[in-house]
């Protein structure tokens, strides 16, 4: 058990760590324009700084330690990844979409300023993505910068979390089974998790042939997440989420959790974890902080 | 007389075969996918082919004609382009923004579709931007690709069109100058318009000294056009131009043209395109396409 405790005290102050150095950035990015534009900086301000697991940025800075990657530039490449995630929460927020009141135990957007703010803040968030994804203070080599370009518009847009969240539109009402739930969430938030540890990858400039693992590790960790999420929502504490919970029951989605019932679905999270790690088994201690998040995939619930 | 009717039907011959481009690499890139992303497909098909002037792309191919750039490119990077306008229109047309029915001649997405569809669809827009123009097909050296991306999100982010359009919602009851005025279209409809050429000069890989003209061209015309813009919705035919018009009077908001009368803004609007003539001046039959496209700006409304 002190393992366990070393380890998860190590992983959270890491977590923190990169935590404040998304919130650096996104400071300096969003200033105060003292020219009618503030009240969108503080909209995007409120949204964005302060808030969150930071999960993507985390682990685009410990899938970059395997390939000796400088930490900040993949924390830039990160905080990319994590603005496009913002933009998703803020537009998702909304009254047409799943029109939510709270988001990480505060105001959305669109509550705390106003609905057409909201979508500015987050079509603003989704271009600062790729301002500072393709800066080379992201990455030297310039093939790198416009790969990792192309790779967060297709994890980010319509083959990939944009898709998704039409599939979840279109499947209310529907009944979905396990395939085509797990084909939904891989679109729906397991795409830009994957691109996460991608981002990685193609700094470090693996090879097409040396990816497998690595696209391995993160698409188990993104469906143990998800699972763990689907958890959380079937059990959880909303004050201590932040967010409104048991949204899923009650608009009579199909989830892992309503699919499998809880014991299994947290019997699949827990074997998702052990491949992930698995797949890390040509890696030592440079892998351990990836391990770590693995593992909180399915411990943050219990 | 002759040679004006000669050039004017040039020019629409130009910008009706790069609409049919931009309308091709949209149909390649929005096929349906028959996995609940069907209506998602539909929509941003809908809202994305088949209609607009396709002015920026049109500059961006005109002005890569400058620099003998080969057209399939600057067409791939005019259409990047396009997707970002075509996005902003949509979140633009929504209920909590303008609350605008008719784009184009057609009801708008969320009217035709759903405000959820809408606001995705016009995500997936923004995404597919950065996908076309990363793409090695857009240009074959990486450091070219780096340097659109940064300056597209730049010229659409927080400093510039979706800054723009949070300083006009601040606009709101609010009594602009004309410096103010021209400040806010600078941000809202012509740094996207500044862009389009500038992504050809980006391409032709002008050196930074040597960009001013193309940058002096394109705001003037960007300028220009937004003049014609105001004197159509002060002066036109709601049915020739496809969308609602008087939308600025009718909401008390400050125009060129009710700040400088109609008169004065047609002389002004004829002074920039002198203006962004002469800007070409160290070009010759290579930028006849650019100067036609400076004309057509003022004389679309008479």
């Amino acid at each position: 058990m002190m393992h366990v405790v070393a380890e998860e005290t190590d992983l959270l102050g890491e977590a923190r760590r990169i935590a404040a150095g998304v919130d650096r950035l996104f400071e300096d990015a969003l200033a105060d324009r003292c020219d009618g534009r503030d009240r969108l900086c503080q909209a995007m301000r409120h949204a964005g700084i302060g808030g969150g697991k930071r999960l993507r940025p985390l682990l685009t800075v410990a899938a970059a330690r395997l390939f000796g990657i400088d930490e900040d530039r993949a924390l830039r490449a990160g905080s990319a990844i994590e603005a496009i995630h913002v933009y998703s929460l803020i537009h998702d927020d909304l009254p047409c979409m799943d029109d939510d009141d709270l988001r990480r135990g505060k105001p959305t957007v669109h509550k705390a300023y106003d609905e057409a703010t909201a979508v500015l803040a987050g079509d603003c968030f989704h271009a600062l993505a790729f301002e500072l994804l393709a800066d080379e203070a992201t990455h030297e080599d310039p093939f790198v910068r416009s790969e990792l370009v192309v790779e967060l518009a297709k994890a980010s847009g319509l083959d990939g979390m944009g898709g998704g969240q039409a599939m979840d539109l279109a499947a209310e009402g529907e009944f979905l089974d396990l395939a085509a739930i797990t084909r939904l969430q891989q679109l729906k938030t397991g795409a830009l998790i994957e691109y996460a540890v991608e981002a990685a990858v193609i700094m470090g400039r693996v090879a097409e042939d040396g990816r497998a693992p690595y696209r391995g590790y993160a698409r188990n960790v993104g469906l143990a997440f998800q699972i763990a999420d689907d958890l959380l929502d079937h059990e959880g504490d909303e004050s201590a989420a932040g967010k409104k919970l048991h949204k899923d029951a009650d608009a009579g989605k199909a989830t892992f959790v309503s699919l499998l019932g809880p014991e299994r679905a947290r019997l699949q999270a827990d074997m998702l974890v052990t491949q992930a790690i698995e797949h890390l088994h040509g890696h030592g201690e440079e892998a351990e902080l990836l391990r770590a998040i693995a593992r909180y995939a399915v411990e943050r619930d219990r």
